[in-house]
């Protein structure tokens, strides 16, 4: 029941550290939330009936009268119950004398999380009854008057259990998950982190916040797009996966410096930890070069990172592409710990052992190690069967080492070794992407690794024109602990280049970019940009094990909002403007009858 | 060519009036734009190759050494040219010396509107040909290097006569648009407002910025909701109208103040001026009452007010439904000047004037007038004639008076009288409307005048079951010189009042909204809260004729963006996932052909 005083933390940017408490719900984090250390806290009683929030109350508040409205957490022998709002946690004595029956009755007969206005004087607690673990603990509140707000049904299970059970029960339940610590906690510190990055963003370097459309149109290529179809036959719009291309035109229509926290989309079915719709800050700049950039974005996150965190180094460390995937085989590497990835094909260069020669005889053949730190001591040998078999189930795979670093870490640490510092935050920039990839489906032909907007490196224009597989981009990466939490490139500002690239390099209908090409013509600057996926950045500064710890209504896995059934059955007389009907697919007939 | 030094202004916060200018793009407006006394100027060269803005230079940078990008605005006799940025205009002198060749080769030759960086000292200009009204009138720039960074093409017209052409055109070419002063000015006034109202409401108040979800399910009887077809045959998302379920549910879970800024979505197919997505400031708050949301938005608009407008006078005043209907025709009455409805019934009452008499002698018939001051004075025999034309036209209409009123005003403002002070800002709160309304389809069955969620005025609820059609709401809506800016209300915290209201007295299916009535059972505080559409406010503020002028891409009336083409036709294989195909009206082979 005992719960931090994180909140006036939060806002007023004290750093004053918080014990670790026993309280499941409201008690299961112990930093001090600190976001700022200039923030003056805001009036969170302004314009409503309660005087002060429940967590407020010290004994600086002793003798006052007070109205406070919340929820009742818990209630013992009819003698005092706790009283919660989302600022914390106050103990109400309910009123034993007759006079006060009706107060009592109210407070007595109330189900726990109904929610009450209460009436009365702060008072000490009586001598040795102070709780030092509670923020409220040395006052509590003699009630003169008290009134049912709203009487909550028997909930479909303990709400102090709440975090126990199953996401999917959670989901259905938003609304009571929205009560937990961890979910006001991660709310609460996105909606300060974004407030930050705005006023640095606008107040500090002169950045105007601009919305952009969200129905547009299709993008070459763009095969994870929704549909949204209008009232004219056959014409959709789509809901594109990022605002690109306004951004673009938004520095040729010379607005210099552009910022939104951008709602995206994206169709890619059933994916973990994916949304179909989630948050990016979006930056595009004119005149600028991918050091400056950087420098922007590094400034950025020093300045909105919360102060109970691990300060934010800068500038970022930066890795070519290559070199990442050559020492973490990946190009999102967590750079918390070491265990490298080490080409050894010298030392076997004239071995005998049989696999080993038959790698090495084969073009650009390596030999290749990841020496783990006391593994003989720690690793046991199911363990090392484990990784003989992880290795074996992913050896076609040539992101394979990245993977076995990765698993050799997990075991590490299963055994008692702190590899990874959850407190670290290692943010890496990687540089010099491959400007093109082989398409997938054909890999005699060419598609863009991130965007065919991104420049080409300026040192390797001219191989444009003669091997554009061995062209670098301007395309860099922003990695965090392991997670690829932003990307950005600058950008081709000549439409003769754009135009050789979408048309003749990776082929594409270039009269879906008419209006971007022609844009390049009428006086667009030199540009480049970057956008941050908030989600998954908050994610990792709260520690929390999934984006959807991170977002008030997020989507299941399957792209359902399980609270309110979505999507759902539309009357064939709704679609009829619109000029579509459901193809119904043969083989399900059941779906149909649905 | 002159343009007024608006932009540090606006920033900084100094009221330093500028005086009118005739630069038909960059000097159309004369106003100080403050929008805060305490804001610091941003640094707007930080991360970039410029040193400094082309608009920023005064006497106090000579002899500095500069490096400026920018848009090459006009050229003279190849001996000086003027370059542009969103920050104003410079002069920058063309070197005649055999040395600097190259430079004047590229100064010269430059197409209009193409992109340049020039690097050079900041000089004083020749004793007489100082400039006072330009703000970096008393400089120029004696140029040692420059650079080409993008040629402009041919334009598809000047740009200085841009906004003299059609709105057609100037939507398709958006980005030349948006170089204009008047929509620079539009969209950084857009966003300074919007980030003092974010610190208004985060900083000083609590509130917490939540994204809610856009991919949300239909509404009962939202007939103009957008879809979005998912991956699962026949099941559809829906683009809400606005986030007035989920802000009623983060109430539910205990987040007690929340807004954002968000993105509503809404198909009327074709109507001026209205867009098919549209922004509002979305709040909600618990514990709360009318009042206490009304003082809080009167605090949020004063805070975020821009400096150099007539100051917002707060209270606002307020005034029934019945009473603005009765003394303006119309809900959302015009309060900057008088000319209100006056029942002269009783003047009549013993009249022998036929058409009076017949009035008088029904039930509830009324006699009402306007009067108009110095009408005979300034109304000429072809205005009486043609009020007496409009009134004809729009006589089976209740709201005649009320169109007649603004009708008249707009003669008399013809005729040079000022009767609405293009300056002055009235705000009004309309309160008390009724909670129902008859369907228009089926006068005898009731639909909720706003949304099913509003709550019935206290002294009202008795009403409910006996006569509904009577109920009174606790809906408020904000009216700003005639326009509706906001509308919101107190809601129905309770689930079975929610449920009679819905399933008895709407007759709607409750199951699309089981999830709320489920909420409202399990501890929903008390709450209410309100919407501003943000697009219309700014568009008031600016003076704007359309609020497609504060918009960066908006739709054309029909819902098309005419620089991209959209909506745009798919091809067939691209609607299979979605389990869709297109009923191409029979009667339309073009459509299909297209």
């Amino acid at each position: 029941m005992y719960f931090p005083s994180w909140l006036s933390q939060l806002y007023r940017g004290l750093s004053r550290p918080i014990r670790r408490t026993t309280q499941p719900i409201w008690g299961s984090l112990s930093r001090s939330l600190v976001l700022s250390s200039q923030r003056r806290n805001p009036e969170f009683s302004s314009f409503v009936v309660r005087t002060n929030t429940c967590g407020e109350l010290r004994s600086s508040h002793l003798g006052q009268e007070v109205t406070l409205c919340g929820w009742i957490q818990y209630r013992r022998q009819n003698t005092f119950l706790v009283l919660r709002d989302f600022h914390g946690l106050v103990q109400v004595i309910i009123p034993q004398d007759e006079s006060a029956a009706s107060v009592r009755k109210i407070l007595c007969e109330a189900p726990m999380e109904s929610v009450v206005q209460v009436s009365g004087t702060v008072i000490s607690r009586p001598a040795g009854q102070e709780n030092p673990k509670m923020p409220t603990g040395e006052i509590e509140i003699k009630v003169k008057t008290a009134e049912l707000l709203n009487a909550c049904k028997k909930l479909p299970f303990e709400i102090k259990d709440f975090m126990k059970k199953t996401e999917a029960l959670r989901l259905q339940y938003r609304y009571l998950d929205l009560r937990s610590f961890q979910m006001q906690y991660n709310l609460r510190l996105r909606s300060q982190m974004v407030m930050k990055m705005r006023e640095y963003l606008c107040n500090l370097h002169g950045f105007v916040d601009i919305e952009t459309p969200t129905l547009f149109k299709r993008t070459p290529g763009g095969a994870k797009e929704f549909l949204v179809p209008s009232r004219e036959p056959g014409k959709f719009y789509s809901l594109p996966q990022s605002p690109q291309q306004f951004k673009q035109l938004l520095m040729v229509g010379g607005l210099d410096r552009y910022f939104q926290v951008a709602r995206c989309y994206r169709d890619e079915g059933s994916r973990p930890d994916r949304q179909p719709e989630f948050t990016q800050i979006d930056i595009e700049m004119s005149f600028v070069d991918q050091t400056g950039i950087q420098s922007l974005i590094e400034g950025l996150l020093q300045y909105s990172w919360p102060n109970d965190k691990n300060p934010v180094v800068v500038p970022f460390p930066s890795m070519t592409f290559a070199e990442a995937l050559a020492t973490y085989g990946t190009d999102k590497p967590d750079t918390r710990f070491g265990m490298k990835i080490i080409d050894i094909s010298d030392v076997f260069r004239n071995t005998e052992i049989g696999f080993l020669q038959d790698a090495l005889s084969k073009p650009h053949g390596t030999v290749k190690a990841i020496c783990i730190p006391e593994g003989a001591k720690y690793f046991k040998r199911k363990d090392i069967e484990s990784i003989r078999k992880f290795s074996a189930d992913h050896f076609d795979q040539c992101s394979l080492l990245g993977k076995l670093r990765l698993e050799c870490a997990d075991l590490l640490e299963t055994r008692g070794v702190v590899l990874r510092d959850p407190t670290l935050f290692s943010f890496l920039w990687v540089v010099d992407f491959p400007l093109f990839l082989p398409k997938e489906e054909n890999p005699r032909e060419l598609e863009s690794a991130h965007h065919p907007f991104t420049a080409p490196h300026p040192s390797d224009i001219h191989l444009l024109y003669t091997e554009p597989k061995k062209v670098r981009s301007q395309h860099y990466d922003l990695v965090l602990n392991g997670n690829e939490i932003g990307g950005g490139s600058i950008r081709i500002h000549n439409a003769e280049l754009q135009q050789y690239i979408l048309a003749t390099l990776l082929k594409e209908d270039v009269k879906l970019l008419s209006h971007m090409l022609q844009a390049l013509d009428y006086g667009a600057p030199p540009h480049g940009g970057i956008a941050l996926g908030l989600d998954r950045l908050i994610c990792v500064v709260t520690g929390s094990p999934s984006i959807r710890d991170v977002i008030a209504f997020p989507k299941s896995f399957r792209g359902h909002d399980l609270m309110s059934n979505t999507p759902d059955s539309i009357p064939p007389e709704e679609l009829k403007p619109y000029h579509i009907q459901v193809s119904w697919p043969t083989d399900s007939k059941a779906a149909k009858a649905h």
